[in-house]
């Protein structure tokens, strides 16, 4: 079995944002010499996701107000008693819950097997400061 | 280490169904010669689910209705910019994000490794076309 | 490749609860004797949820109160049509799905790959009764 272990550093401003990442863990299948296997793609910070959908902005832009409407920002200690703690990001731990941690994608012929339109996203909820990104690739 | 791939089609009449994929993943378990391992079921569509729960029609129905709540079918570009691409599909890519993308099953025995009541549906949410679930098996 | 697996059992006392499996995890890694690869942790049972995010109280507040806003407790077959079985938990099958069913964890240096703040946690959405959740981890 082969294994394979790398880290992308995101830096995203703003707040809220969407980066398509597929180039980088593509770079990473080729990298790990694997041509069959599983790859598993997952923010390592807790107010961010990592997940696969459409590369059209139109599209982010209504994930973002959808996202705004299902946990606003709010930095006061009412409506996110996790903001208690100092902290004004409540509302980016529900939201990267909603989007989600991780995702895992087969590897095939050494490649991401893809559908026509799927692409890897980060998904950033609380921006400003570098975050990180693990690509963990096992197979033959 | 051994590979095993495989692609279903799914030919959903209506918007949105769920339908119970298990005996195919099971099949496919089966047919790997996988003994122990991981099991990847993910919907090759950015408008579709994969996602394990009760097998209970009435739960589907409930499904349906909070789905329609969260995020509403609506072609018009106002509600979902990413209408404005000329498709109507903008709340079936946030129903997705809902029900998520993928499940990882263990494999053990030559089995799915499962709770009681554990059933792998796929979601669909925007039907009446085909589409495909890939099913990717690694391990001994 | 080496492969190995264990359960959980966990026994919350009141309906919704989050409990910390995190060292629960790492001894089954340990256990495992695998230097390199996946760690899978899933809810055998359909009206519970793993997942990764921070230890910290408030935020688990947050997350109750929030997910009763998504999907309430409510036993009528009315508002769920899954209660007309007789259960009264229709509402525990939606908390579910927004909190996901599983985690994938990469296993490094024979260690859960973990960002500075990353918890395992289990959900509980119907509790006052014995659960299993399923660790399986395969690699080197």
């Amino acid at each position: 079995m082969r294994s394979y272990r790398t880290v992308l550093t995101m830096n995203v401003e703003g707040r809220m944002a969407f980066v398509n990442i597929t180039p980088q863990v593509e770079a990473a299948v080729v990298a790990s010499g694997v041509r069959d296997g599983l790859c598993l793609v997952n923010a390592m910070h807790i107010t961010a996701s990592v997940f696969i959908n459409d590369d059209e902005p139109g599209l982010h832009e209504d994930y973002a107000r959808w996202l705004e409407w299902l946990a606003p920002y709010d930095p006061s200690p009412q409506r996110y008693h996790h903001n208690r703690t100092g902290e004004d990001n409540g509302d980016a731990h529900h939201k990267r819950q909603i989007m989600g941690r991780e995702v895992v994608v087969a590897v095939t012929d050494g490649r991401l097997d893809f559908g026509p339109w799927e692409q890897i996203f980060y998904g950033e909820f609380d921006g400003n400061r570098p975050k990180r990104v693990l690509v963990k690739i096992i197979g033959e």
